[in-house]
């Protein structure tokens, strides 16, 4: 068994970006109609080669030369959920990386029933989302809205730790912090990023197609999650200050996301980066 | 009943958008593949929070906790109609505002069929689409394009009027001039925009969506309707002359277009707007 | 019979351009998920008419009121080829131009039953892709990725000649220089362009589109092409020396190409135009 390291410096993370920027994956995503040009415009400007691909008749076969697979159930439909299962048994057999995004968990029981439908077939490398998704996921009910507030985001990690555990996986829980940890332990906090990145749709679900990028080309699932969330939190709170700075707006950010994920350098992500080890203290 | 007043005042439409900054409503939008992106950020854009979701199996739950719904029959499918109707009979239901775009109405007579289809479950609250659209929907015959004439004009706006009293609710002809009235023969027109905002794919689809926003936070669905075409009319007019003064085009614009929708202030607004009231005399 | 020109002049892709511009064409796209937004912003920008519609239900009909049809198979289902087979029946029936891009061509075995399928319903006037879809469209196993090495270059134009012949329409192969041939013989090459229009989604996608818009207006779908193909290798160009020389990226050429579409002039277009006549010996 391959053990890795519990120590990250922002060095290994600009490892992985080039890495990413010089290997060009191919990242399979099986993803919602909402952001899927954006997911796509995201692992290009990254340097990936995003596949999109969800027919039962070749979805196999294209999990079958993928290096990653990303699963996202944003607008999820019984055909789809069967693609993604599909496509999971095939990248689970192969042993590449898998993501799942749990768009909406607890927001319908029909999302539910389809994250335990895919989690039966083969639990995912990663999963990424935001609190109430996370702990929704993780089987702790959900009331409000209100998730982020202080205790909250306790309960949240408490339920992402569980679920790590449960998948053996990684988890990223992500917000205004991003959390990512996984079944031994590790566990970085990311405090980048910029509250106008939630107003541009489809960002939280480019963040899961990175980690599959990165996962493709970074053998350890926790550092290739912790480094594609520290990059895009790095890019999006450039890309915000340089568009606040111009007196434009979200729109503007849209653009400037994916400018930023081709073109930043390694001394302004290195001199912006927040990155800490957070302790588990189970 | 309640009553609603009949004039409207460019504070009005302003407290409206502050109401929608700041209440950032839950739109549950039914839409087509080509602008579910755009129509999207524009909501973001604008404050409000967009969801899509489709699937049987849990289209009435997402229409049970949204605070207006949205349908858009650009790409309709069977499948999809069937949604938006289950969607339209919980939302009827609730008391929740809805709104139509019915695009392409006259095209083809699957899309006339589904129009009816969804009109026999349940009077929308708002339908908005241009002349020929609403002529169409009126049970109006439409030969031609050039339904913009002048004479033309005037019978859209035979067409809406008829249109608004058999369904009991609001229509809007958009157009170079943008026409709002309802059953009880409230009509004000709007003449800001720029051509230029046609050379945009969804612009038209995401002021349905806009105004499925405004319904969430303003009870007066024809007031919504006014606020939300009004605000756009402007964003619109400010955003093409911005972009037109660095020489950039309709690319450029789709970004600025969110950018304003975010950012204009109400000096801006009001000194731009251009609104009329047209007395009707049927 | 009518017989085309073998020559082809600056001066004659210009005309098609203002064809394009004042004609507004009214296109027919069953295209991809993906790309749907992006395609019909690109005709918009261009100045054509898109439409986009896929039921079976109307299929028929909306292919009966275009001036051409784009079929395009990214994320193709068997609903999907069904309604482009329906389609593109029906626009053989009228003598109207169809292009059909086989993206992926290769890729899966689902992939060539179903362009397999198309191409025995009726020869498409024109088909685009790059060099391995090509290939493989016409019968030549490819192997690797490195299709565009040299020798494997003359491979596809092999693959090309032989293909235009069997199917009686053109064949454009994209890529660094872009190659567009018909059954007559008639080959021209085109050098513009820049190599990150390959990395934002949709672009090749949307040159195919384009070929659709110019066919719609220019009888000789040869000449059609070379003008589509000219024109977007010229703007694509352009807009990523603007986009360089601000400092930006990929994010902002994707805003450039559709500003650039709608407003490049004859003057730049000339002067920058790199357009050779390639003799073929067979």
């Amino acid at each position: 068994m391959t053990t890795f390291s519990n120590a990250l410096t922002p060095s290994d993370i600009w490892a992985d970006v080039l890495a990413v920027r010089t290997q060009r994956p191919l990242v399979h995503s099986i993803t919602n109609l909402v952001v899927m040009n954006y997911n796509a415009n995201f692992l290009l400007a990254m340097g990936a080669s995003p596949v999109m691909a969800h027919a039962h008749e070749e979805v196999r076969d294209m999990a079958a030369i993928a290096q990653a697979l990303v699963l996202n159930i944003g607008t999820l439909e019984p055909y789809w959920i069967e693609s993604m299962r599909q496509a999971l048994a095939i990248a689970a057999q192969r042993g590449i990386k898998t993501v799942l995004d749990p768009v909406g968990a607890g927001a319908t029981s029909y999302r539910n029933q389809s994250i335990s439908a895919l989690l039966a077939q083969a639990s995912p490398s990663v999963i990424r989302g935001n609190a109430s998704e996370i702990m929704s996921v993780a089987g702790v009910a959900v009331q409000t809205r209100g998730v982020d507030s202080g205790a909250a985001v306790s309960d949240a990690l408490q339920a992402a730790r569980d679920l790590a555990k449960s998948t053996g996986g990684v988890v990223c829980v992500s917000g205004e912090v991003d959390h990512v940890l996984d079944a031994s332990g590790r566990h970085v906090s990311l405090s980048n990023g910029h509250e106008w990145m939630t107003r541009i749709t489809g960002v939280g679900c480019s963040a899961t197609a990175l980690v599959g990028a990165f996962c493709a080309v970074q053998p350890d699932a926790w550092r290739a999650t912790v480094s594609a969330m520290a990059y895009l939190g790095v890019v999006g709170q450039v890309a915000t200050q340089q568009v606040q700075a111009q007196g434009l707006g979200v729109g503007s950010l849209q653009i400037a996301l994916l400018d930023q994920l081709q073109l930043l350098d390694r001394v302004t992500f290195e001199s912006v980066l927040k990155m800490a080890s957070s302790p588990i203290t189970a």
